[in-house]
Parts: structure tokens; sequence; C-alpha cells
């Protein structure tokens, strides 16, 4: 397989230079080396990163991909005096950005990403908010949810709500559907006032029983038997209730997140 | 202040365009309306697509702003029929990349976030451990926790430690500072075997005293004294062991992880 380092240097965060790199998943022919430069905000520090691209060059045989989001001008060409590829995120969005706006962009280091970005307090209200409301831990402030998630146990509604809550700063609660939802054949008590912001997820018996056997291997909880019976009873509660709902099985977080805010944002 | 809609269209979550999204913080001038518009993947979305990017450009009277990764041809040159400013993923990185690596990308909608993702597993049990070794809820398992963040209560542990797991899949426990480890005058025990892997977070007395206040109206806890206390002590500390810090009262999670990832990767 064909070998490539790809760097991300930038002098904030990295995070969105970072980001693109999800986008050499559609190459899966080559295997990437990826290595992270934040806070590259010196020309000395620059002149390392030189020195590692030329020997990342050297080591794989081709030239490095380099990511780059560098503010100040002379950083920037300094680094591209490297034999390397470069992804410019300043020259390639934001100077024609700038053209389009009419307007000067702020050029300081790591403006993406601080604290005075774009709704960061309330991203970090909503991450308090969906720890304190995991798993039905409690009942109080349901009101307050933008999104309660309803499942059996270990379907992937922890891991959802807190990248709903971190990335978009939406208060998901969860709540377990549990062995005595199932016998009385409804929603629990305190989420039926909820409804309209109820969403469901499920997975298919055989991965349940894999997830569930990780932690308690051989258990009754954990058998195939149990997990297709909890899971075929939690479909029919939900059909029953009205709940819109979807699998997690071959679903990342970040699927089942935009799933799930195109249901809150525009609800049927 | 000039108002411009800026429009995410994506075949999948949509999660790398609105990445880019971030980049819009260099213009505070304009104030950005986002809609983010994933799973785009039929022409009669693209054409309902075209609808609010007109009705966007009317409302404003300024184009709307388009970041789009769709891998479809047909649908994105349809899209691109709007009268709007476009930032086209595909057109700007996939093409000329392909080029690069002499290799055909992967079209397919979704790619970059599926859970057949690099690292997606990791990045979920990392999550697992994180929220279970929140706030030194449990001692076990501590020895395969890539790093563990310390520092007074609601100094900001909790949310980098999940940010740290769902961003980058690091194990990251937190442990609380508190008035007992004050009085001995040395870390808690449990943490002794595993200094090479803290990392202190502080935060300035004023900010924690508000902080604490929202939980805990007028109580001593909240105290700008017993915050002031708390957290001189803990500094020294912190200092006695050896343990580097940051502060967090004026940094984001994401610039908080990417000091600690350094750390972390390059230990000094």
């Amino acid at each position: 397989m064909n070998k490539r380092t790809a760097f991300f240097i930038s002098d904030g965060t990295g995070i969105t230079a970072g980001a693109l790199g999800k986008l050499l998943e559609h190459f899966p022919n080559t295997s990437f080396t990826q290595v992270r430069m934040p806070f590259t905000d010196t020309l000395e520090k620059i002149k390392s990163a030189r020195t590692s691209i030329a020997q990342a060059k050297d080591e794989d045989n081709a030239r490095p991909i380099v990511i780059m989001t560098l503010g100040n001008l002379e950083l920037r060409s300094t680094l591209k005096e490297s034999d390397a590829y470069f992804i410019d995120l300043f020259n390639t969005f934001i100077d024609p950005l700038s053209d389009e706006l009419g307007q000067k962009p702020l050029r300081g280091a790591g403006i993406a990403h601080s604290v005075m970005g774009s709704k960061y307090n309330d991203r970090m209200e909503a991450v308090n908010f969906t720890l304190n409301h995991d798993d039905g831990m409690t009942n109080s402030g349901l009101e307050e949810a933008q999104v309660i998630l309803v499942g059996v146990s270990r379907c992937g509604k922890t891991p959802t709500s807190v990248y709903l809550a971190m990335q978009f700063g939406v208060k998901a609660a969860n709540y377990p559907l549990i062995p005595e939802d199932f016998e009385r054949g409804t929603l629990p008590a305190a989420l039926n006032k909820h409804k309209d912001k109820i969403f469901g997820l499920t997975i298919k018996p055989e991965r349940l029983h894999a997830v569930r056997n990780e932690r308690r291997s051989g258990s009754f909880y954990a058998s195939l038997d149990n997990c297709r019976n909890e899971i075929a009873t939690a479909e029919n509660l939900m059909r029953h209730a009205g709940i819109t709902w979807a699998d997690s099985t071959s679903r990342s977080v970040e699927e089942l997140s935009a799933i799930i805010l195109e249901k809150i944002r525009r609800p049927a």
C-alpha cells in the first residue's frame, strides 16, 4: 500500500485543519500517517516543522500532504518552501471569502476555536446537562432537554447524547428502556409529557449481544435470546408510542446525530 | 451588521463541511445564519436546497455562502446553478488530492464519518472509559488511562476529558483535588504511580467563584475567598509534585485538548 504522511499545521488548535483530514478517508488505497502540529506560531516552530516534513518525505519516498491554517504571511511562505503538497485553508477559503464579503479577515492565531467563538458557552452548558441526565439518572430538568434518547441498555444512547451536546450544544438527555418498562408495556411515566422530543435508538440483536458480552460475558443480560427479546419489545413499545427511531448498528455518532438534528429541527 | 446565510450541504453528515464553518469566525462583522442540510442525496432534496438558497438570498439581500461535499456529479452541478458563493470541498480538495495521489477517490455518500472511518471504535471505547473515570469515580483501570486530569472542582476537567475522548480517542480520566488533599498536602495516593500522565488544570479565582455560584449560590464552597484558597493550594501541590498545568479560564476545550495532546505526545 502507498504510504503518505499528512501534516496538520496550525497557529491555533489545528482542529479545523484536522477536520479536513477526514477527507483522506476517500483514498483507502493510501495509508496515511497523520501528524498534528498545533500552536505552530513562531519561525522556530515552522523550521522544526520543515525538518519533519523533509524526514517524512524521505521515509515515505513521496512528498507529504500539508494541511495548514496559518494567519501570519511570513510563517505561511516559509513553510511553503518545503517540498510538499499544500492545502492552505487561508489561501483557499479565507482570502476568497474576504473578497466575497468585502471585509478583511481577523488574522490572529486560534480564532476559530477560542472561547470567544460563537456558542461556546451553550455547548459547555449542554455537556453538563447531558452528563447530568445520562442513563435516566434524574427526571428533574427534563423539560429543559431538547431531545431525550431512549432505547435498550448499550445501544449507543450515551455517546450519541454526548456528541450532540459537545458538537452542537444540544441538551440531550437519555433514558434506558428496561425490563420493567417492557412488562408494563409503556414508556417510563416521567417521559409521557415529553413525547414530542423523544427519539429512539435501536440496534441489531447480534451486535447488542457482542457489545454486552464484552462487559458481562455469559450473562443472561448479554445472551442473544434476551437481546432479541428486549429489542423486539422496545421497538414495539416505541411503535405504539409513535416514536421515530434509528438503527445504531452501522451508524457512527456523527451520522446518528445528524439524523436526530434533522428530526428536532424539522419535525414531521 | 451585514447578514449572510451559510449553507452546509452534504450527501453525508455534513460534519466535514460544518467544520469549515468555524472559519467564518474570522469575519466578525458579518452575522451568519448557519443552515445544515445533511443527507442531501437526491435530486429532489437538491431542488429543495435551491429553493432555500434563493429565499435566503432575497431575505439577506446578498448571495448565500454554500459549503458543500457532494460526491455525485449531477447533484453537484445542479446545486451550482443557484446564485451563491460556493466552496466545493470535492472540487477544491478531493479532485486535486486524487491527482496528487494518482488514485481515484471513493465517491459514495458519507464516507468521511461512517463507522468504517479510521479509529471509530477506539473513539467510542475512549468515551466509555472517560465517562467511567470521571471525577475520581474509580481507581480501577487508571493504568489504562492515557492522561489523568487533576484540578479543583469545576475547573473544566470533565468537558476537556470528554472532548479528548470523543475527538481524539484518548482515554482521559479526571480526578478532583479536594480539601482533604489540600490538608494532607499531597496528591491522592491512587495517583502516585501515574505521575507521568497527570496533567493539571487551573482557573482564575474570580471565574471559579462565578461558575460555582451558578450551582451553589452563596455557599462557602463558592465564596471568592475559598476559591482563592483552593486554587493557591492546588497550584502549590501541583508545583511540588512536578505536574504541568494549564489555565482554563480563557481557553476552550479545543485549546486545552491541543495543549494536553502536545504534552502527551511529546513529553518534555
